[in-house]
């Protein structure tokens, strides 16, 4: 097979033309359609333009919370490291996982739950604003909704995208109905690359220019 | 929508279960079922029941590399983080990636090459038996067909995986040929969180009886 010749600089240009020409993307919201680009563009599954659902103006409440440096908590490490950090920089915005952390351990133990749960509590104890990014764990989201109504965080971004198969439907449904601005993948898929696509997304809505 | 009442410790086993009966199992070849079903497990996507390559015999070669204390050389900080550490211990086998190295964005530039082309000449000087496990740059594969052509790197086993738009089938045509152990996606299909997943499942047979 041939490879095409493609310089460096251009290969993230030339795909993301590729994925334009085949989403015929004047069906998506200019807004979205950044954000639903580098999802396709770090999965190569275009299912994600049908699957990927945004609350009323989610996206001029995301760039707000990223311009007034807030705090993302991801529920993997593999999410927390592939945000990029050069845009983070640049917007005063840091992220974090509780995912290690021996008290998180302890808590989930102690109240017969998993770690993502326990992370999302310790997520109520974070200064100033933030966005929650799930991309593994349902049971995250599902603590996240009833720590939102126990008035014990309100986030101001949820990015809902767990992959996998006991209770990852459900949990995408019962996050876009607690009230929060979100971006959720409904479906079975997602996964850590995804939320941080999602992320990476509005960073650079704001730091490439 | 119903929550299933799922303890936290049956989650995988249950996804397992459920990704099991829709796959039809017993299609697929004994030795390589651990290894589609987690690549499942962590995309939530069947595509890859029917899109994993793997070279004659190459699970027992990659277990083999594992049980000697291989490392493992990935294309991306979210590869490398995202293979388990516990397991990684018991086998002493660790992960690196060179993507933050400053030397090797030197040569990157100086080449006009990618990152991660720079990333598998930077492969060839680590100690020991290598895994070299890519999920997001097609050109670390091409460059990886070169080097071991010229002799100069004999990886135990090529994770072929990236995912995109610009010479990913390419690259991944490229390596089945090679002459490499490999497990291989075929397709524009792939990524970090698939990479890692193909090391865990190897890791998963040596590890957890």
């Amino acid at each position: 097979m041939k490879l095409q010749n493609v310089l460096p600089k251009d290969i993230e240009r030339r795909s993301m033309e590729i994925i334009g020409e085949e989403l015929g993307e004047l069906k998506i919201d200019h807004e979205k359609i950044d954000i639903v680009k580098r999802v396709i563009h770090t999965s190569a599954d275009f299912d994600y333009a049908r699957t990927l659902h945004f609350s009323d103006g989610v996206v001029g409440k995301a760039l707000d919370a990223l311009k007034k440096g807030v705090t993302i908590v991801t529920d993997t490490n593999m999410a927390c490291i592939g945000i990029n950090k050069m845009g983070m920089e640049k917007l005063g915005v840091k992220a974090v996982c509780f995912m290690s952390d021996p008290d998180v351990a302890a808590r989930a133990k102690e109240a017969g739950t998993t770690m993502a749960a326990a992370c999302m509590e310790k997520a109520c104890t974070v200064e100033g604003p933030v966005i929650i990014a799930i991309g593994n764990a349902p049971t995250a989201l599902v603590r996240l909704d009833e720590l939102v109504r126990e008035g014990k965080i309100n986030p101001e971004l949820v990015i809902g995208v767990p992959v996998g198969f006991v209770n990852v439907v459900e949990s995408k449904e019962i996050i876009m109905k607690t009230g929060v601005p979100y971006i959720v993948a409904s479906g079975r898929k997602g996964g850590s690359n995804v939320a941080a696509a999602i992320c990476n997304a509005l960073i650079y809505k704001l730091t490439r220019k």
